[in-house]
């Protein structure tokens, strides 16, 4: 049987060395192929290049794997990989990261690591987003690496049950095991810091803090403030099919 | 009572025609200020801007009504006008568009429309994107006006059920009604558009077509072509409920 296909991508960047960590967990799995962006796309979301045209570089930045730079955004990539890398192939696998910082809750819907996943779901390739409690960019990756082995060879040889997409956050410090968990109701609280530049034009640059909203038990803040490794199945769906029935009224409008 | 305060923005960027259709549509309700892109941003997602300083420009494009043009993506727009533009004020309203182009389906996740009506809900304002099925500049937003019209004054009084979120799509030509839908599961179809540039280099544009998935009766997409308005519940929760449970073997991997 031909060895399983692994896309590995990051939205930190071709040399962030998160990437180089997964690359470390997962070769080996089988054949990896790396497609990674440039330089760094933190906080891209689910964009992609529409109104320019996007570049591939082969680079030899993990020895003999086949490694691509690409000028676009994480979704870019993942898209780039599907349709001109590898499109005479059929991925098995696609793992999104590690990413430098935290991706649970609330963060997932503007995070490009997790959005990458989320593309690579969508042709319906399993995929996970692994992110560490670390934002530095020298953070120690290595009490996450076995878990992440292990969460991936589960995956290529069991599957990932209902859904195709996981989000996996890791803890700093001793890890207690792994939990499945929800998406943790929280927000940011953000601030602009205004300034004027050197021409004398004012400017105003994001900054903010993440507030933490109710932990409840099975959320994956709760289980990452108790040192567990929190894996939130994730879907593309948006529907709040709750409330639909809620809205009714709404179908009585007529012009 | 105050007038509400009604947020109005979009991606095409603040000269966009959908806009001012949607301006017209809301202005009657109450105050209304405009926070747009100063360039387009179609495609942009959730994506935020953290590297770079962001402007804003106060901008006579909508007569009496307060106006500003910022320069980063539909969710910095949004943040700007809650923390900065209207930061000693209460928004009772976000509405986004109306978008040049389908935002049904798939598309949600891609869009900046969406993203800017999302980020806002997530600040507890009820929120709203609005698009029309035609991506041509000088589309004809006319038979869609009344229908946002109510959708929002219903909105402003008896508020979004148990949401905060609604993807509304509507229709070209004759407009049956309004239906509350679930989001399709529809999917592009990715290609790109190889070529070499003036300097010799490789370049990669991206291209593709919309797939319609299975139309089923309760979808957006089957609404719409019924020549209905299509009125989706959205949320910012991407966990995969019903998934949770079939993933638990994975909390037996220790290390």
């Amino acid at each position: 049987m031909d060895k399983p296909l692994i896309l590995v991508t990051n939205d930190d960047g071709i040399l962030a060395p998160g990437l180089a960590a997964l690359v470390d967990a997962v070769k080996a799995l089988g054949e990896v192929i790396v497609v990674a962006p440039d330089s760094p796309q933190s906080g891209k979301g689910h964009a992609i290049t529409i109104d320019q045209p996007l570049r591939i570089n082969e680079v030899e930045a993990f020895g003999p794997i086949k490694a691509y730079e690409c000028s676009g955004t994480p979704v870019d990539c993942v898209k780039l990989a599907m349709n001109v890398i590898g499109s005479n192939r059929t991925f098995d696998l696609c793992v999104s990261g590690i990413n430098h910082g935290s991706n649970a809750s609330i963060n997932i819907i503007y995070s490009g690591t997790l959005s990458a996943a989320m593309e690579a779901s969508l042709e319906g390739v399993n995929s996970i987003g692994f992110s560490l409690l670390d934002y530095s960019f020298d953070a120690d990756f290595s009490p996450g690496l076995p878990f992440i082995h292990q969460i991936c060879q589960q995956t290529l040889e069991h599957g990932l049950g209902e859904t195709r997409l996981l989000n996996v956050n890791i803890p700093t410090g001793n890890i207690k095991g792994i939990k499945v968990c929800k998406q943790a109701d929280a927000r940011w609280v953000e601030d602009f810091q205004q300034g004027t530049d050197p021409r004398g034009k004012h400017y105003y640059w994001l900054t903010g803090r993440f507030e933490n909203g109710s932990k409840e038990e099975d959320s994956d803040l709760k289980a990452l403030e108790e040192g567990y490794i929190s894996l939130v199945p994730s879907m593309h769906d948006l529907t709040h099919y709750r409330a639909m029935q809620s809205l009714k009224d709404f179908e009585k409008i007529n012009i």
